[in-house]
C-alpha cells in the first residue's frame, strides 16, 4: 500500500495532467493488438503505435484495441491523441495505483479495475491495474503486462457465433469486467483455503507464527476490500443506465456482475469476521496454555516444597533432638511426608487439575 | 462459505448464462409435481419434463409446478425453454451459492431465498437453496432435494377450502417463503437452546471447548445474517408492491412475513451480542483461574520457602554454632516457625486470598 | 429471549392466521372492562364477551375496552368478529412475543407495546405485551394480567374535569402508552441504581461475581433496547399525523412522549458505554490482582532462595572445608545472609513493589 | 445520569403538563431581571413576578427577561399565564434533566440547551439547564442559580453601540447560545489538560489510579457528547431558516456558531478516542510490568534451584560417599557451581531479559 | 489538539466577529505578494497593506494576493475592508485552528484547509492553516508563513504558456489546493515509512516502545482525519458547481482532486487498521513471552525441587536409617534422580515446550 503513496509524491507541483508512469514496468516493449468482429467476421491485428491512425473504423464492426504494457508515455501519449482522450485520463491510466472509478465524457466513458493476481507460493495477491476506454464502437483496455488472463475471452470472439458477436463494445466491456471479477473469486477461493488451513492450525497447535499468518489475511482482506468495494460503485453506474454507450439489453448481465461484486463483499466480510473470531481464539488458546503451565508447576511446587521442609527439619544438627534417636521416626517420617503428598493432590484433583 | 467460493471458480472465462450446475447432487433423480388447484378443486401429477409441454394451463387455476432436484442440467434448460427463462435465471438456479435476491422480469419474477436445515447431532445447520418462479397464475419451486418441508403446506391445498385455493399464485409464493421463514424460526430455538447450554456450562465450568462452541456458534450466526438479512430486502421489494404479479389483498400477509424476518434478525443480533458478552465471560474466567492458581502457589511457596531457610541453617556443619548444644533451641526454633507459618497465613487472610 | 423463539417454532406449516396463545397463562380468566366517559360523564363496567355486542356505541362518548388476559382464545376471536378485526391482528395479539409495532387498517390502527415488570428480589425485569386497537371513539387494550399499572390513568377518568375527559379516544392511546413509557423511567431507575451499586463494588471489592452482574445488566439493557426502539418508529409514526384517528392537538403531546422515549434511549445507550467501561475495569482489576500475588511471590522466593543456597553450602559434608573450623565464619555467614537481604529488599523497594 | 432518570419517575401516572420541579433548588428565591433596548437606549429593571402584567412591551424595543432560578412552580406559572406559554413547556422548564431540544409553536419557539459548570477541585463538570422562549422581540431566559455567565453578554447590551443593539431578539437568543457554547470551550479546554496530565502519568508512571482516571474521563465525555450533540439539531433548525423569528441577517452567525458545535463535537471524539488508545497503553503496561517481575523470578530461581540442589547432594549422610574425602572436591563444587551460574545468566543475557 | 481548544477559550463573551488572532507566530512581519497574470504576461509585485487600494484590478487579468504571515490583526483588518470581507470570514482567517470549511458569500467564497508540514526528525507533522478567498477574478490566500511550498506553482504561473495562464482565479484555487492535497501524499508516504519500520521492529523485536509508537501513529492518523475528512466535503461542495465562481471548464480538474481526496482517506484508515492488527500482535507478543519466560521457570523447577528432596531425604540425622550405610545406595540415588530428571524432561519435550 505504502508504493501506492510513495509513487504519488513525485508528482507533487506539477501541472495535472502530467503524464509520467507510476508503477513498475512489468513488460519489454508495449503491444497493441486489435480485434475487429462483428455476428460473422473476426479479424486480429498486432499493429504498431504509428498505424493506430491509419485504422479504418467500421461503424458496424465492434473493435477491441488491447494496449498490453503501459510503461511507455509516449505510446500513451500518441494513443491519447488519436483516440482524443483528455489529460486528466492518460494521467490516471498512467498511474497503476488508483482506486477504480468510472468517469464518464462527452466522447467516452473511463473506467478504472484492479486484476488480482494470485501468488501460490507466498500464498498473497498482487494488484495490477486495468483500464478501459469505452466508446461508441470500440473498447481500449490498458493492462501492465500481456492480456492471458482474457485468453478464454478472446478465443470466444475469435470462434464466433456467441452473443459477444453481436453484441457491441459495451457488452465487450461487460465481458471483460467479468473477467475480473471472476478471477476476483478464484482468489478468495485460494486465500479462503488457507484461511481454512490457519483454522484447522489454530484449533490443533497455535503458535506465535499462527497470529502472523492471520495478521497477513487482515491485510490481505484490507487490499481486497479496497479493491472490490469501488468497483461496485462503478458497476453500479454502469447499471443505472447513466452511461449512454451501455444498451438496455447489456443492462441485465450488469445487473449479474454487480450481484457477483455483492457476493465477494460478503465473502469478504465474513472472512474477516473469521478472522477475528480466529484472533480471539489465539489469544484464549494462549492464556489457556500459560494456564496449563501455571498447574504444573503449582502442583510440583506445593507438593515438595513441604516436604522438602520435612527434610530440612531433621538435618538440623543439634544436639538435643530426641526424634532423631528413636529407631521409628524414620518410617514416621516417610508416612507422614507420604500423607501430605497424597492429600495434596488429592486436593488437586478435586480442583480438576489434572 | 468457502463452498460457494470454490464452486464459482470453475466458471472463470464462461460466457455469461453458461449452465453448470453448481453444489452436490442432493437427489438420485428430478422429480417434477404440478399441483393445480382453484377454490374448489384439487389435482395432483408428477409428469416427465417431455411431458410439461403438453401441460394445458388454465388461467383460471393456480398451478405450482415443484421441481425436485436441480442437478439436471438438461432438465432445467427444458424447463427453461417451455417457461422463456433468462439463460441468466437458468444460471443461478442452478447455482446453489447464491445469495438471496429478487429479479423482475417482463413476465416472471425470480426469487432466490435460503433453506436452513438443522442437524441435530452436530447441533448445526446447512443451508440449501429454493428458487421460485413466480408468474400470472402458476408458482415453479427449484428444491435441491425432495419437499417434505413443504408437506403440511401441501396438505392444506390438497383439502381445499382455505384461504389458499381462491388466492392465486402469488399468496402461494407467500405461504412457500412463510414456510421458509417459520422454520428459520425452528432452526434459530434449536440454536438459542444450544447456545443456553452452553452459556450454563461457561458459568458452572468453562473449558476451552466453550471457546470452541462459541467460535461455532458465531459462525452459525454470520451465516444465519448472510442467509436472512438479504432475505429481507427481498421480501421489502414484494411488499412494496413493485411487483405486478402480487396483488394488494396479498400484501398484508407479506407485510407479516416481513415482521418475522424483522424479529429473526434482530434475534440473531441478541444472540450475537450474548455470544460476545460470553467470551467476555470466558476470558476472565481463564484469568480468574489462573489467579487462583498463582494464589495457591504463592500462599505454599512464601511460607514454605523461610521455613526452609531457617532449618537450612541449623543443618550447617560450621564447629562453632552456640545454638546447636543449647537444650532449649530446637523447640526455640519449631515456635519461631510456627509463627512464622501463622503470622504469613494471616497476612494472606487479611489480603482475602482464602 | 430464547422464549420468543420455543414459542414460535409451534406454527411451522399452519396458514397465517392462525390463532394459537403463545406465552403463559398469566390471570386466572379473562376481564373485559368498559369505560365509557365524555368530559361530564362517566360510566365502567364488567361484561361478559357475550354481551359486547349489545353495547351501544355513542358517537359522542369515548369508550375503553379493557381486556385483561389474553389467553383465551375464544374470547379474542369473539371480539374480532364484534369489532372487524383482521385475523393477522388476533394471531399477533395472542402471539406475547411480537415486537412493537404499528399497523394501519381501514377502520382502525394497531399497537404493540412491551410493559416492563421489574422484580425487585432478582433486580431484573420481565416484559409484558400490551396491544391496542386504536378506533374513531374507542380504544381496545389487551393486556396479559390485569391493569393495575393503569390505575391512577383511570382515576383521572372516574374523576373527569381532566383534559382526558373530553380529549377522544387517542389522546387516551397517547395516555395508556405514556404511562408504559413513564413505567420504563421506573424500571432504568432502578436498573441504573443496581449498576451503581455494582460499580461501587467494582471499585471497592471486585469479584467474579460482580463480572456476572454485569453480564446480566448487559444482557437486560439488550432486552430494554429490543423493547425500546421499535417503540420510538411506532410513536413516530403516531405523531407524523399519518393515522387519520389522530387528531392534531393530541399530536403535541405524541411528541413530548417521543421526547421521552428518545431520553430513555439515550439513558440505556450510556449504561451499555458504562458496563462496557467496567468490564474493562473488571478485567484489568483482575491483572492488578494478579500483579500483587506475583510480587509477593517474587519478593520472597528472591531473597530466601539465594540464602538458602548459602546455608546449603556449609551443610555439605566435605572432609576438607577450611572455613567450618574457623569461629567467625559462622557470623560472617549471617552477615553476608542479612546483607543480601537488605540488597535484594532495597532493589525491589526502587522498583516500588512495596 | 441517574439523577435524570430519579426524578424522572415521581412523575409516573400523573397527566401531562403536571408541573412538578425536577432537580435541586440551587438558588435562595427566584429573581426576574429585565433588559429593554434599542439601539440607542437601555434600561434594567428587577421585578416582581406580579409586575410582570403591567410591564408594557414597546415593538420597537427588544427585551430579555432573566428568569434566575426555576425552582418556583407559582412563578413559573404566573410567567406561563402572562406570556400564553403552553403546560408541556411549563413542565419542561421545570424539569432540569431535559435534552437540549428546540419546538415550534405559533407565538414563540422553545429552546433547550445544557450549561456545563467544570469544579476545579474534583476536575468534572457538572450539567445545568438553560431554557429559552424566543418571541418576535423578547427572549425569555429560564436559569437554575444567577446569571453572572451571561455578564460580559449583559455588559455589551448596557454599554449599547454594538450589533446586539439593534439586531432584535433572535440576534440576543444567537448570543445567549454562544456564550454557552464558548463556555464548553472552556470546559473542554480543562478537561483536555487533564486528560494530557493523565497520558503523561501512564506514561511516566502508570497505576490503577490511572485507569480510575481514564474511567471518569469516559464517562464525562459520554456526558459531554449527550449535552453537546443534541444541541447540534437545535442550531441546525435554527440555522435552516424554519424557525419564523429567525431573520435572515442572525442566520450567518447561527452558522458560525454551528461551526463551533462541530468543532467541539470532532474535539469530544477525538479525546474519546485518545483515552480509549490511553486505556490500551494502559492494559499493555501492566502486561509489561508482570513480565518483568516474571523475569527476575525466573532468573533468581533457575540459578540458584540447580545450585541448591548441588550442595543438597553433599550434604546426604551416605557412609559411602568417595567425593567427601577428596581434598580438591569442596573447590571442584565450587567451580561447577559458578560456571552454571554463569552459564545461566549468560542465556538469560542472549534472551535479552536484562 | 488541545492547541485548537485552549486559543478558542480566550473568545469567551467576546461579540461574534472580535479579531484576535489565534495562533503561534510563525513570521516576522507579514509580506503581500500579488501576482497578476494573463495567458501572456505576467506580473509580481512585494506591496504594502497601505497601497494595496491602488491596486487596479484588470478584469482580463487573473490576480494572486499572498498574504504570508497572519499574526497582524490591522493588516488583516485592512484586507478585509479593502475587499469587503465579513468579520465572521477575517475572525476565521485569524483563528489558526479553525476546521477546513467552504462558505459562500455573495461576492466571494470562502475556504479554509489544513497544511501538513512533516518533521523528519520527530517523525511527526505539524497542522497549519491555509484560508482563500475566491472572487471573479483573483484568489486572496492566507498562509501562516512564507509560501515556499507554492514555489513550483509560481514557477508555473512565472513561465506562462500553460493551462493556469488562461484559466482563471478558479483554476489557481484548484492549482493551491492540489498543492496542499499533493502534499499530503508526501506526508503519508512518509508517515507509512515510518509505521511500515515499526512493523519490522513490532516483529523482529517487540518492547514497550513499539507500544508508544503505535500509540503516537493512531493519534497522527486522528489528526491526520481531521484535516483531511472534512476538506472532502470542501471539494465535493466545489465540484458540484454550486459555486457561481467555478466555470464548468475547472470541475472536471476539482474531480481529479476529490479522487486524491478519496485515495488518502481510503489510506489513512488502511493506516488505522494495520496500527489495530499492530496493537492486537504487540499484545500477544507480550503474552507470547510471558508463556516462554513461565515455561523455562517450570522446567527449571519442577526438575529439581524433586531432586532436592530427595538429596534433602539424605541429608536427615536420624540414628536408625537404613540406607545410609550401603555401599550401593549413594550410586543408587544417582540412578534414580538421573531418571527423574530424563522422565521430567521427555514429559515436557512431549509437551512440545522445547
Amino acid at each position: 500500500m505504502t508504493e501506492a503513496i510513495k509513487k504519488k509524491s513525485v508528482k507533487t507541483g506539477l501541472p495535472p495532467g502530467s503524464l509520467i508512469h507510476i508503477g513498475v514496468k512489468k513488460k519489454e516493449s508495449v503491444e497493441i493488438k486489435v480485434f475487429s468482429y462483428t455476428e460473422n467476421s473476426f479479424k486480429e491485428q498486432l499493429i504498431e503505435i504509428k498505424d493506430l491512425e491509419q485504422l479504418i473504423f467500421d461503424k458496424s464492426a465492434s473493435y477491441w484495441i488491447a494496449v498490453e504494457g503501459i510503461h511507455d508515455v509516449d505510446v500513451i501519449k500518441r494513443l491519447g491523441d488519436v483516440f482524443g482522450l483528455h489529460p486528466l485520463v492518460l494521467e490516471d491510466i498512467l498511474n497503476t495505483e488508483h482506486r477504480p472509478k468510472i468517469e464518464n465524457y462527452d466522447k467516452y466513458t473511463y473506467v478504472v479495475a484492479k486484476m488480482l493476481l494470485y501468488d501460490d507460493e507466498l500464498a498473497q495477491f498482487t494488484t495490477e491495474q486495468e483500464s478501459f476506454i469505452l466508446a461508441e464502437n470500440y473498447v481500449i483496455s490498458f493492462s501492465e503486462r500481456n492480456t492471458e488472463i482474457y485468453e478464454k475471452l478472446q478465443d470466444r470472439i475469435r470462434q464466433g457465433g456467441s452473443h459477444i458477436g453481436k453484441a457491441g463494445a459495451d457488452y465487450l466491456l461487460y465481458s471483460l469486467l467479468d473477467v475480473i471479477v471472476d478471477n476476483y473469486f478464484n482468489v478468495l477461493e485460494k486465500l479462503s483455503d488457507e484461511i481454512e488451513l490457519a483454522e484447522d492450525e489454530l484449533i490443533s497447535n497455535p503458535s506465535p507464527d499462527t497470529l502472523k499468518i492471520i495478521h497477513k489475511f487482515k491485510i490481505q482482506m484490507l487490499y481486497m476490500h479496497k479493491a472490490v468495494w469501488p468497483l461496485r460503485e462503478v458497476i453500479s453506474v454502469l447499471e443505472r443506465n447513466e452511461i449512454s454507450f451501455v444498451k438496455e439489453s447489456t443492462s441485465i448481465y450488469i445487473r449479474d456482475l454487480y450481484d457477483h461484486i455483492i457476493q465477494i463483499m460478503e465473502t469478504v466480510e465474513t472472512l474477516r469476521d473469521i478472522l477475528s473470531s480466529m484472533l480471539d481464539m489465539y489469544l484464549s488458546s494462549i492464556s489457556n496454555r500459560m494456564n496449563e503451565v501455571m498447574k504444573i508447576l503449582t502442583i510440583i511446587s506445593t507438593v515438595f516444597i513441604p516436604l522438602t521442609f520435612i527434610v530440612g527439619i531433621y538435618g538440623m544438627n543439634f544436639k538435643y533432638m530426641p526424634e532423631l534417636n528413636s529407631i521409628y521416626m524414620y518410617p514416621i517420617v516417610w508416612i507422614i511426608m507420604i500423607s501430605i503428598a497424597v492429600l495434596m493432590l488429592a486436593f488437586f484433583k478435586k480442583k480438576k487439575w489434572w
